[in-house]
């Protein structure tokens, strides 16, 4: 072979160099501007990975049996709070997250906090708890209406505890057997099951299948909280005031219409969605007066909803939530920016089921005189030809805007280039993936695959309030310590590329694009320093 | 976007079967020659995949908590052999072996058994054994001129054996204490440290690199056993044996060549690398001979030896291994097939340390006249352009005929156009990878990836005498489960691919696929009736 024949060994290097340069050429960060401080900003990152890859994840932890960085994240999370490279990307300015679930984005603590304030809300299980049941029992939440308020405060921890009556919140806490914990184990109790926790993940959960079904009954639980307009409304307010914590400046949430109603302060399931998008627009108003009277206005674009159903409806309501999504596009253009069908791939119902349901949904919308893009989860899956799989034929010939997770596109080499030609993101979500256990850990991951190749990526959360990695830096950082390529400057790209490929109209594109980028140079100069 | 806009419903399903076929347009089993016997046969193998992942994956089996197909090999492997599919496989003709360490790929119960034979071996160990420190201690073996025998029997299981001593195989067997299991204590004892268990891939040692010291470790203990002529003749026996057993026609083996001598039956260190080469030819003589005295020589083709040696050594050895691999290849050209040196590429020296002596090597092979291609490991890691992932661009550049694993090869797309288009065969190891945790079951395993960007690939079992794949069928068995794409025709074509990308001279090759296709012919037929 002529190719592997060399004058001598400098003519070998040469070859090499222009070999690796050669493979590396569809990265976004490959020939691309670097200015001298993010030249320099990316030494101290790399050089600070390198150091902390030993003073911090060579050492022993308590609990850790073996740790590597990009290792397990449950596991892991206490270890990633120690470096400093944690510290430095949690001041980066991360660009828009576009594939998180609302119903899982705030904090679990939180959402129990503020439920607590909430006189209607009730909670109740389906037998007494006890030192046995309480790790396998889950709390069933509900706002109640006034009449249906129980007279007497049973403990759920009582043996006289009658299963499945109701009992305020607030009762059931204080009055919780201190043996159990008190209040104190309430929380656990409460929170355990609104979350993910290692052990599940990784031992008694620990395959797709199983950790989904822990995963489904997280969402069960804490809809109970969530779905009652108070909550929901502090609970948006803090979705945006964590993210733009976290140097999220935009989001795109997809909102979960399933239900046809949530709660009302009244305690009747009888808030239509329109209102939800009132509430939600009235909340993102409010949100950005209070950054915009603090001169931080360009901290936060803007927030819009894709709007989602689960994959297990009928092609009969299908037809239902498509002309609901365009009703409610129609009064609120600036929020309805997608559409999307979501629940676990490998089980629920495969895209071709939809596909000439979601084709005259597209003819609707043009009948309507609206645009609303397929932003479609697909290939969330290890499956290999499976359904879950084959969504993504599905999803791209479907037109689909982005890819949600797309984690097996890497096998598929005609949609890989597909997706590059036709600029389709895919949003990738590398915790969740692990969590769910797509992967192992962040190095088995296929992102290298997906960026090197030239697609373009965003960084995602999908369900930061289960698995723990609220906001933006956690990802970053797993992806950021998996490999020996990417720098800074590759983490620019991915931010970057998760605003030019949001839905945001041209001209609040570029202005979030512009203030991003401002706030990205005085991070490069800060770096050393933060 | 014109691609996604369509007249009806029946167009888009005639444009998605183009998509599905155009991004499967570069599989070797896309449109591809099929009999009618191989498409009853395929029919056949799905359904019968389709059933057992109920009626055996979905089912019960006492200490795993976790069954699926394509599971943790050591953990799932009672459960393959229950299935008829993994009975099925095992009548497959499976072409060569391409990638395994002579070292490894004999049962180490057979080991122990023929060793157990020979008056000159002796063990040893740096501690008396205890019910507490026999999981840690390492047994060490050795051939020991007879002048050297020990006169007593102290067990190795008594408190005042004084470590270091050494005690005769079987003496040491008889004598082990029947409190630690007696001789049946001492078999498990060796064979514990001669191969990888379950708790230590999964639990003890799950990181890449834990695991490598284990594994490491079990080459240690065996080589003691091995490395002595007379051990060595009757496990190569048997190697062949059981390869042929198994319905592998062909191997290509790495012989490690970095020890100068081996013992002989006498007990001295003394035996140089052409007597190896002479015991291996003449075996390999005997063997073939067997075989062709019962009819049965389209069985066996014939074996070659790919010379290797340690990926530690410095750059004046690597002269002396060169040199060495030509004096051998002069003498026995028939068996001397290619060069590469082996380790675990995560800890060891990068190829391109390498690199301008391995340049000298094929210089230095021209003027001797003789060709010994490079068949060299590279990308054995996790790694995203670390030293290890970075061998596979020298690999490519040295000219490799083929590739040993190339795990990582799927993150780097022009080495898989070159691979693609110099048709340079990928060494697939998928129980190897899984228990080396590289993946985490198959289901994660890149496999897919290479197959359907059209990469030649070979399965290969790398070191079943660790792993317990013995020959080929359970890499067959975990590849076959984990798709839904792949069937009977793209094992015939992996089958296929490791003759074509032997190196056997180009007669040899021919004979060897014809008689391949025709046992191939004959499986195909009484598919149904195994």
């Amino acid at each position: 072979m002529a190719s592997t024949q060399y004058a001598d060994f400098a003519q070998y290097k040469e070859q090499r160099a222009a070999l690796i340069s050669s493979d590396r050429a569809l990265r976004p960060d490959h020939s691309t501007a670097v200015s001298a401080a993010e030249a320099k900003a990316d030494k101290f990152v790399r050089e600070l990975r390198a150091a902390e890859a030993i003073s911090v994840w060579a050492t022993e932890h308590e609990g850790v049996p073996h740790p590597f960085p990009g290792m397990e994240f449950l596991t892991g999370r206490s270890i990633i709070l120690k470096t400093k490279l944690f510290n430095v990307l949690s001041k980066m300015p991360k660009g828009g997250l576009l594939h998180a679930h609302l119903d899982a984005t705030v904090n679990a603590e939180f959402v129990l906090k503020i439920a607590l304030e909430q006189p209607a809300l009730h909670v109740r299980a389906p037998a007494p708890l006890s030192a046995l049941t309480l790790s396998t029992i889950l709390p069933q939440f509900s706002a109640l209406p006034r009449d249906m308020f129980p007279d007497s405060g049973t403990a759920l921890t009582d043996a006289s505890y009658s299963p499945g009556t109701w009992v305020s919140l607030k009762n059931a806490r204080a009055s919780f057997d201190p043996a159990l914990g008190g209040s104190e184990g309430f929380d656990k109790w409460v929170i355990g099951a609104m979350t993910i926790n290692p052990s599940e993940a990784y031992q008694t959960h620990n395959t797709v299948n199983k950790i989904w079904e822990k995963f489904t009954s997280t969402f069960a639980v804490g809809n109970g909280l969530i779905r009652f307009a108070p909550v929901w409304r502090q609970y948006i307010y803090e979705f945006f005031r964590a993210s733009v914590e976290d140097g999220v400046s935009y989001v795109e949430v997809r909102v979960n219409f399933y239900p046809k109603y949530m709660f009302g302060e009244d305690g009747q399931e009888n808030i239509p969605h329109r209102d939800w998008l009132e509430i939600f627009d009235a909340t993102l108003g409010e949100f950005k007066a209070e950054l915009k009277s603090q001169g931080r206005e360009d901290e936060f674009i803007g927030a819009r909803i894709i709007y989602s159903t689960l994959r297990f409806i009928d092609l009969e309501e299908l037809a239902w939530y498509c002309e609901d999504c365009i009703t409610l596009k129609q009064e609120f253009p600036h929020l309805i920016a997608g559409f999307d069908l979501v629940g676990p791939e490998n089980v629920l119902k495969p895209l071709i089921y939809y596909a000439e349901g979601l084709l005259r949904f597209r003819a609707r919308q043009k009948e309507a005189g609206v645009d609303i893009p397929f932003i479609l989860h697909a290939g969330e899956t290890l499956g290999d030809g499976t359904e879950a799989d084959v969504n993504l034929y599905d999803a791209i010939l479907l037109g689909t805007l982005r890819i949600g997770h797309g984690f097996s596109l890497v096998k598929h080499p005609k949609l890989m280039e597909t997706c590059r030609e036709r600029g389709i993101l895919i949003e990738v979500c590398p915790i969740s993936n692990e969590i769910l256990r797509l992967t192992s850990s962040m190095l088995m991951h296929p992102l290298p695959i997906l960026i090197n190749n030239g697609l373009p990526v965003a960084l995602c959360s999908d369900d930061p309030a289960m698995f723990g990695n609220m906001g933006l830096t956690f990802d970053f950082y797993q992806v950021l310590v998996a490999s020996e390529v990417s720098g800074l400057i590759a983490l620019r790209e991915l931010a970057r590329a998760s605003l030019e490929h949001s839905t945001l109209e041209p001209a609040e594109k570029a202005r979030a694009i512009s203030a991003w980028g401002k706030r990205w140079e005085r991070f490069v100069e800060a770096i050393a320093d933060l």
